[in-house]
């Protein structure tokens, strides 16, 4: 009996055009794809033949818990079949990925890790906002939106400005995380951005300052993550600089 | 006359198979691709009947200034051409990517930026180290290997510890970037790696401590990157834990 195997894949921020060109050969000759709310099932099915199953969780909804992912890839490889775990973005970003890559590991399973192009950059990129920029951020780093003792921990360790900050799941508790930053020492006039549902039909943008980061009021239901940083100018130069409607619709990246 | 566009395209860690398809489908279609030294320009030549100019530089040797690029850039799009500026990693970490797009955008020329896998995630990933991991780095930061004031600015905006710190382009410096760590209060036992050439056939990989970071030797002309945090700890575990040889072989994303 062949010994069937788990690829922990990353599907990228949304449009399957980002996926890598492994992660689209892994899923058309997968026997199973558990994938996460995140992935947009339509394209994955039109992908491949395999059995296909969504187990990812979004706020508010239920979701398979992570045991029974973990017994079915299980299960699934020592049958012979060849399991795809996709999940959004990268697998070792706040995906779970590493705790389920150990799982498989200490049962023996053969298991391979496929990197994704990750939200946390892919967003702002979708925006016109580079992470990094000569004279403006020398760095980035990348946090969940916990708020509380969590967050307070995060914003004790970074100084503000010089870096850019990217939030992930901060959409629904943006307000108390800029009011945290506020209160750590950020300017309330930093540039901040929003960007929600990244390279997908969904895609929305807003760019203002940390104060007003709790104002706009992105659609519901789509993921997002927040900007903070002089970065976020660089996305709002880009656009004033555009040379006309022409270009400005080719000033993002296309769903060509 | 069909007005031609410029693609600002990441190609990833390494792998051509680590391209996004749109990456991918931009090169097949190009006119003219001006690539950094880090892409496999072998892989590149097989996907493409585009002209193929290496512009990027490495550490010695003499590279095309950015002008020279910007120019040609701008005048291939405006004689019609479609332009792929491939770059390793994500185009907007470290790339320089924003300042070539404004330049672009400002000259008129339609352009889009295609996100790609960037080597600080895929790196430490091929090592089985993910860079954020449950009660061990609720967040990642990511620097370049640049030493003197700002190493020093940035370890100051950083507190030792809870997250992990991903340094590109640091590989030639790694003694005084541990050295400068462990003043700033980091312990000389954190778990840190180095790994150089991630997906590609020349991967190596190194895990021990801060303090011994200036240590082992890495192989000559590689890129790599530095990890330093305790999530580095899991890659060891995982090779720990692996049931045997044959499944070691596959705890790492493999060239199939």
């Amino acid at each position: 009996m062949a010994l069937g195997r788990v690829s922990l894949v990353g599907a990228g921020p949304g449009d399957p055009e980002l996926w890598t060109v492994r992660a689209l050969r892994r899923v058309e000759e997968a026997d199973l794809v558990l994938y996460d709310a995140l992935v947009d099932a339509e394209s994955l099915r039109r992908q491949t033949y395999a059995q296909c199953f969504c187990v990812g969780k979004r706020a508010g909804r239920a979701s398979v818990k992570q045991e029974t992912i973990n017994r079915l890839m299980i299960r699934s490889a020592r049958q012979g079949k060849r399991v795809v775990r996709l999940k959004g973005g990268d697998p070792f970003v706040f995906g779970r990925g590493a705790e389920e890559m150990l799982v498989l590991v200490r049962a023996g399973i053969a298991v391979e890790v496929v990197p994704g192009v990750t939200t946390a950059v892919a967003a702002p990129e979708a925006a016109g906002i580079p992470v990094t920029h000569r004279n403006m951020a020398s760095g980035f780093l990348v946090l969940t939106g916990q708020t509380g003792e969590g967050l307070n921990d995060a914003l004790t360790a970074v100084r503000p400005g010089g870096i850019t900050v990217v939030v992930m799941m901060g959409l629904g508790t943006r307000d108390a995380i800029a009011h945290a930053f506020i209160t750590h020492g950020w300017s309330p006039q930093t540039r901040a951005a929003i960007i929600c549902g990244a390279s997908t039909r969904e895609e929305w943008i807003w760019a203002g300052t940390l104060a007003e980061l709790g104002t706009p009021e992105p659609p519901d239901g789509v993921a997002g993550v927040l900007v903070i940083g002089e970065v976020v100018s660089i996305g709002e130069a880009m656009a004033a600089a555009k040379a006309g409607p022409a270009v400005a619709d080719e000033v993002r990246y296309g769903r060509s």
